[in-house]
C-alpha cells in the first residue's frame, strides 16, 4: 500500500480526430513521452483535462489501458476512475488497477447531492474492491460536492487505501487543516494551478497539473525552488509563470493544453462539444504568454 | 410546432432490480398508470426523479421507449434527453422524437463549465436536428450552469423549438423576468416545489413534479385554485402540501418517491448507489407526513 | 402590548438642506402628510430609506421626534431604533417610546459577526427596556446578519414584546418556515419590494416599502386585491409596478425615492455621501417609468 | 507622501471600564508599550479588533489623540478613520493628522452598496484632504464592500495619497493580481491572519494583526524567516502560531484578544455589547493554546 506520489503530476489530454470523434492513441503516446521526456514525477491520465467524463466507456477503457501501457512505468500513473455510480467506479477502479495503473484517483462525482455517509460508503466500497492506493480528490467546481476536511479525514482513516488527498477548492486553509487535524500524516497535492506558490509553502507534497504540457521546466523549477525551501526563487518563478497558470484556468484547461499542444507542434485535436476550441483570440493571447516564458 | 403543456407535469421514478441492478419496466408501467389515472396534464420521464444520469445508455433507450408507448399518448409525453456532450444529447433527442415524445427536456449538463456561447450552439444544435419542442431547463444545482434569463430568452429567440422554460433555480425573480423581458410570450414551468404557490401566483403555466406520485389529487386542487384566481383556497391548499413538498426535496427525490410508492403498495425498488433509500427514520417521517394528508 | 400592524406601510425619506447638510423638516413633514394622504396604513421613519445609519445622534433624536409629532396618531409609527452597540439601541428605542412611537423596529446590527446568542441578548435587553411593541427585522445585506427562521422564531418566544417579523433576504423560503414552524402565529411582514406578490400569497400581514412615495395607489391596490383573495387582479396590479419596484431596488432606496419626490414636486434634496444622488440617466429611466404608472 | 511601513504592524484594543462604559487610556498606554517593547514596527489604533466602531465620536477623538501621542514616534502610527459618510470620515482623517498620524487607513464603510464610482469619489475626497498616505483597506466581511483589483488599482492611481493596500479577503488570488496588475509597484499587507506564511510567500511587505498582543515573538520570527527566504523555517513557525491564529479570528478579535492581555496580567475589561466577551470554555482553550505556545 505504499507509494511516494510526489512533485509534478503531469495530466495528459485526450487527443480526438476530426469534429471530436474518435481517439487518437498516437498523439496520446507523443504527449504522455513529452511529459516523461521533460522530467515530470507522474503521469495521469483521464482527469478534467482528459475529459474523462465525455468519453464513452469503450473509448475510456481503450485511453486507460493504452496511457498505462505507454508509460510503462517509466514513472508512476494515476489514473482518475471517478463516476457517477459506485458501481461504474467500480469496474474502472477494477480495468485500472488490472492494466497495472499505480494509483487511482476518485472525485465523488454526483448528479443528487450527496450526504457524508453517502460519500464515505462510496470511497469504501471502491476501496474494498482494488489493492491499489486511492488518491481522494475534492474539487466542487467540477463535482458539486465540497467535502470538508473533517469528512476528508474520516474517509482516510477509514478506508485503508485511500492514503492521498488532491484538493482543488483553491483555499489554503483547507490545507493547512489537512496539516493540523491530521497531524501531518496526510499528503495532500495542490489540484489549483494559481495556488502552487503557496500549497508548496503550506506543504503541498505535488502539484497536480497540465502545465507541463506547456511549460514543464517552470513547474519542475517552483517544485525544486520549494523543496530547497529557497522562498525569494521560488515566487519569483511563481509569478514567472502565473499569466500561464491563470490562463489555462480561466479559459478552461482541455482548450487552451490542446491549443497549447498543437502552437508546439503537437495535433491533438479540439475538445469535444458543447466545449469550443480555444478562439482564435485565445490563441493568439496563449501564443504571446507562451513566447514570453521561452 | 404548437404544443400546449400545462398544469401538473408528473415526473416517473426508474424501477431498479436488486441492488440497484436491471430495470423494472411493468413497475415503471404501473407507476405511470397511477400518475395518469389520477389525473396529471402530462407525464416526463428520465428527469432528476428518474434517475436519467444513473443509467446506461441502453436503458436509458429501453426506459424511454417503454414510457412512451406506455403512455400511449393519454397525455403528452416530455422526454429529458439531457447529455455531456452535444453529440449524446442529439442521439438521445432523436430517439425520443422517432419513438414519439412530444416534448423533450435539455438541461445544459456540463463538467467543465460552459460560456454562453457554448450552451446557445448547444440548444441550436439539438434543435436543428429534431422536429419536436423543446422545453430549456435551468437547474444550476444539478447541472453547475446558471443561465440567465437573458440568455434563456437569446436561446428561446434564437432556436425555434426551443419554446418553453422550467426554471428550478427557486428564485422567483427569474420568473418576474422573463415575465416582463420575455413580453408575457415565452411559457415558464416551476420545477422548484416548495416555490409551488408563488410560480403560480407568477404566472407559471405549469408545475413539473415528482410530488403526483404521492399526493396527485393536492397538486391538481392547487393548480386548479391558481387557475381560478382562488387565492385564499391556493394558499390553503399549498401550506397543507408544503411539508411534503420540503421533505421530498431534502430527502432526495428518488430515495422518497421510491420510499413513498413502496408505503402505497407499489415496489419499485431503491436508487442507485452512491445515492441511499431513505433511512428507517426517513421512511417513518414520510409516512407521517402522508398520513395527515389523506 | 397589542399592535395591529397591517397593510401597507410606508418608509419616509429624511430630507437633507445643501451639500448633505443640516435636516429639511418641513419638507419632511409634507413627504408624511403624502403618505397618509394617499391611505398608507402605518409610517415607518429612520429605516434603511430614511438613511438612519448616516445622521448623528442629535439629528437622529430631532427626525424622530418630529415625525411621531407630525403623524399625530392618525396612522401608528414604526420607528427603527437600530444601533450598533446594545446601549445606543436602547437609548433610541426608549427615546422613540417617550415620544409617541407605536412600535419600534430593530435590525442587529453588526461590525463583528455575532453569534445566536449575542443576538438574542440583544433584543432582550431592548426589550425589556421598553414597553412597546418591537418588530424584528431580518436584512443581511443592510447588516451582515442573517438570523435563521429558527432564531427568529427563540427571540419572538423569548422576548416578550418582540411580536412581528421584517423579512427581508428575498427568499420566499423564509416566510413559509415563519408559517409552518411559527404555527401561523407569528405576523409577518415583507421588505423585498420585488417579492410583493409572492409575500401576500404567502400571508404576509403587510409591505413594508417607500414605494408608496412615488406609486401609492398601486401598492395599496395590490394589498386589497391580495386580501380580497383575488389573484388574476393582485398579479395583473403586480407586474404593472414591477418595473418600478425593481428600479428603487437596483438604484438604491434614498436616491432613487429622493429623485421621485422631487420629480412630483417635492423637493427633498440628495442622500449623504458617499451616496450618490440618482444620475441624470437614472431621472430619465424613473420619469419614464412613473409616465407610464398614471 | 514616503512611507516605509513594513513588517508586523500590531493593533491595539480599546479598553472599557465596567460594563462596557468609559475608556482606561491607562491600560491602553500599557497595551501599546507592550506591542513596541516587543518590537512590532508599527503600531494601529482604532481598527476593528479597537472597536472603533462602537466608539462615540468622542470617544474616537480621546483614543486617537491619546494613542498618537503615546507611540510618540517610536514606530509609525497608522489611525483607521472609517465613518459611514464621506463627511465623517473626513473629519477623522483631519483629526488624525493634526495630532501627528503617520498613515491614516481607510475602510469604505457602508450601509447601502456603493457603487465604483461612490468609492473612488469617497477615497479622493479623504485623500484631497490631508497631506499624510492612505492604506486603502479592503474587507468584504466587515465593511459589506468588497472591492475588486481592478477598482482598487483605480483608486490607488487616481489619489495621489492612496499609496498601500490592506487586504482582508482571505483570498491570495487578489494579492496575485494586485502583483501583477501592479507591476510589482502597490505595497500590499495581509489583514487576514491564518494567510500569514502564504502573504509573506506572495510578497506582501507587511502583516496586520491583533496577534502581537499575544504572541509577539513568533509573529516577528515568522516575518523574519520570510524575508531571509527561509521557507521551512517560515512554514515551521506559521504551523506553530496557526492555532492562535485560527482561534482569535474565530472568536472575534476583541473578545478574544482582551481575554488574553487579561491572562497575561494586563486587565482591558470586556467588548461592548452586543459582543460578549470570551466564554469561559474559550478562556479555558485559549489559555491552552498560548501554553503550548511559551
Amino acid at each position: 500500500m505504499m507509494s511516494n506520489i510526489h512533485g509534478i503530476i503531469g495530466y495528459t489530454i485526450t487527443p480526438f480526430g476530426a469534429n471530436g470523434e474518435g481517439l487518437d492513441l498516437p498523439a496520446l503516446g507523443q504527449s504522455i513521452d513529452r511529459l516523461i521526456d521533460s522530467g515530470v514525477h507522474a503521469i495521469a491520465p483521464l482527469g478534467s483535462t482528459g475529459e474523462g467524463a465525455y468519453l464513452s466507456d469503450a473509448e475510456w477503457d481503450q485511453v486507460a489501458e493504452f496511457s498505462i501501457k505507454h508509460v510503462a512505468k517509466r514513472v508512476p500513473t494515476i489514473v482518475s476512475v471517478s463516476d457517477l455510480t459506485t458501481a461504474k467506479a467500480i469496474r474502472r477502479a477494477r480495468f485500472a488497477e488490472a492494466h497495472g495503473a499505480d494509483v487511482v484517483m476518485v472525485l465523488p462525482a454526483s448528479y443528487w447531492k450527496l450526504s457524508d455517509a453517502e460519500i464515505l460508503a462510496h470511497y469504501r466500497a471502491i476501496g474494498d474492491s482494488i489493492g491499489v492506493p486511492i488518491m481522494l480528490y475534492n474539487n466542487p467546481a467540477t463535482s458539486g460536492t465540497d467535502m470538508s476536511v473533517e469528512l476528508i479525514l474520516r474517509i482516510v482513516n477509514g478506508v485503508e487505501n485511500v492514503t492521498m488527498v488532491k484538493e482543488s477548492t483553491g483555499d489554503i486553509q483547507r490545507m493547512h487543516k489537512l496539516q493540523l487535524l491530521g497531524e501531518s500524516q496526510v499528503p495532500f497535492y495542490n489540484g489549483c494551478n494559481p495556488l502552487a506558490l503557496e500549497a508548496f509553502a503550506a506543504g503541498a507534497k505535488g502539484w497536480c497539473t497540465a502545465a507541463p504540457n506547456l511549460i514543464p521546466q517552470l513547474n519542475l523549477d517552483l517544485y525544486a525552488a520549494s523543496l530547497a525551501g529557497d522562498l525569494d526563487r521560488a515566487r519569483e518563478l511563481f509569478y514567472r509563470q502565473l499569466p500561464l497558470l491563470d490562463f489555462i484556468l480561466k479559459g478552461g484547461l482541455p482548450a487552451t493544453i490542446k491549443a497549447g499542444l498543437c502552437q508546439t507542434g503537437l495535433e491533438v485535436g479540439d475538445p469535444r462539444l458543447p466545449v469550443f476550441p480555444l478562439s482564435e483570440a485565445g490563441q493568439g493571447q496563449l501564443q504571446a504568454i507562451l513566447k514570453t516564458l521561452r
